[in-house]
């Protein structure tokens, strides 16, 4: 069952919000798609899904990142869900910014409390994927992810363990290595548990150099020099290093004077458009 | 004395947020600035004054528009003022969305107790320009004003009242004859109390009706026709009526599908940049 929250004529196509139930959350999670105009002509379209960071939701990247210009253009269709439960009602997970309530982090949590609602992985990579395909023109055979801070390393994260679905992969300013940013140990800390072997499956500088080359056609990632998060949270490097190792081929982008926030990402959002439609449709 | 906020990288630019003091409100004042790349090369360029709707601040534009993109390829500095004082302690002032608070409506209130910081219409004719011509690498000579609503109201009342300042106005879905619909009966008649004639001055249509071409290189406004507030708040038959009488060249286009929010505004934002610089620059 969809719900339309709203629809808005946008570019030529329609922004909409919209609202389900998915058994992976067991919540009502809403998230935004923005249809482009070629939708009308009745192909299925390739289809774009956008991860949002810390205290975000399915709301962010439709306002901030100017990416429906671009989208209408090159005819796809993007996907953002929110960033994790709301309303579970467990106690404490509105009390930081950081953890709980917006901060999901796209996994799925093994550990009490958390373990029956914050399960945003599965979430993103089955429920809100299979909701998208009934509902929209989307082409299963053309999925890309990107995202942003926590939602950049979602995305990393979701397209290393699924390239059977997830085709084209980006990211701006992802957290890179989690297991070594205090961020990154506060949420798989709590969210999985002190087992660190059990984090290794959500790192994506962990998960590279498992792989080996997994995106031949590249990865790309933007991230700002001026980014107050860089050097104690976002850790470019170690993916850097992990994508070396794997033979994987990545653009990794460092831009004087930009920081954390929208300004510095819909500065880029046109280049990732472009590049995951040369991935997707060549 | 200007206070700089947070200035942000942004499209080759700076996105700026500042406050300063004007004599016009007596009271802080939060405005925002994109200065584009070709402020570098240290020649003055022109300037749009962008004048945002109900409820909204000096973020809304900048945050929502996406117009910098645009703005950064033209040379455009983009100026964005709040949309009322804020801290003026008057009882009541936050009482309703549609005045006081967020609805400065771009008059000089006249009416107590409104009348000694409410003066928005001095305020961005006078100290805010005055401070962008002596902060910021602006032309005094090609200077437009556009808005939203609300601010499509304020954009076009000042370029009437201001030909010698203003020399390219244009509007998204304005309240174009405020004296005529239920927003600008209740604002005007609070701020500027029940002479009618006084409300005349602030009314585009009203304005228009008195002039002869003021704009010869025409106006443009774009209008959503699923906009939920045309009938009986915009009324743009009234300036289009106006304009006709005038002899004023109007481009007022209708869109099918696009209601008054920002994601009509962002469709139509590059056609409103790039006929301001083809009216200030050539």
């Amino acid at each position: 069952m969809l719900e339309t929250l709203s629809e808005h004529g946008c570019f030529g196509g329609v922004q909409g919000y919209y609202r389900h139930e998915p058994a992976e959350i067991g919540l009502p999670m809403r998230f935004s798609v923005f249809v482009p105009p070629q939708a009308a002509a009745g192909a299925k379209l390739p289809v774009l899904f956008y991860l949002a960071g810390l205290t975000c939701t399915e709301e962010t990247f439709m306002i901030k990142g100017g990416a429906q210009r671009v989208a209408a253009e090159l005819g796809i269709i993007l996907v953002a869900p929110d960033t994790s439960p709301r309303g579970a009602g467990i106690e404490g997970e509105s009390d930081s910014w950081d953890f709980g309530v917006g901060a999901g982090f796209y996994v799925d949590a093994t550990a009490a409390p958390w373990e029956k609602n914050y399960r945003m992985y599965s979430y993103v990579v089955h429920g809100l994927r299979q909701t998208i395909l009934r509902e929209f023109p989307a082409d299963p055979q053309r999925i890309g992810i990107f995202g942003h801070s926590m939602g950049g390393h979602g995305a990393l994260v979701l397209a290393l363990r699924n390239r059977d679905i997830y085709r084209s992969v980006s990211a701006f300013a992802p957290i890179a290595a989690p297991g070594k940013c205090p961020w990154g140990h506060k949420a798989f800390g709590n969210y999985l548990g002190e087992d660190r072997q059990a984090w290794k499956q959500y790192d994506a500088s962990e998960l590279m150099r498992g792989l080996r080359s997994p995106y031949p056609q590249g990865i790309l990632v933007d991230q700002g020099l001026a980014d107050k998060f860089l050097a104690e949270q976002l850790l470019p490097e170690e993916f850097e290093a992990a994508c070396k190792a794997a033979s994987q081929p990545l653009t990794l982008r460092r831009h004087e004077a930009y920081d954390h926030g929208y300004y510095f990402i819909s500065t880029f959002m046109e280049d990732h458009l472009r590049f995951h439609h040369q991935v997707l449709v060549g």
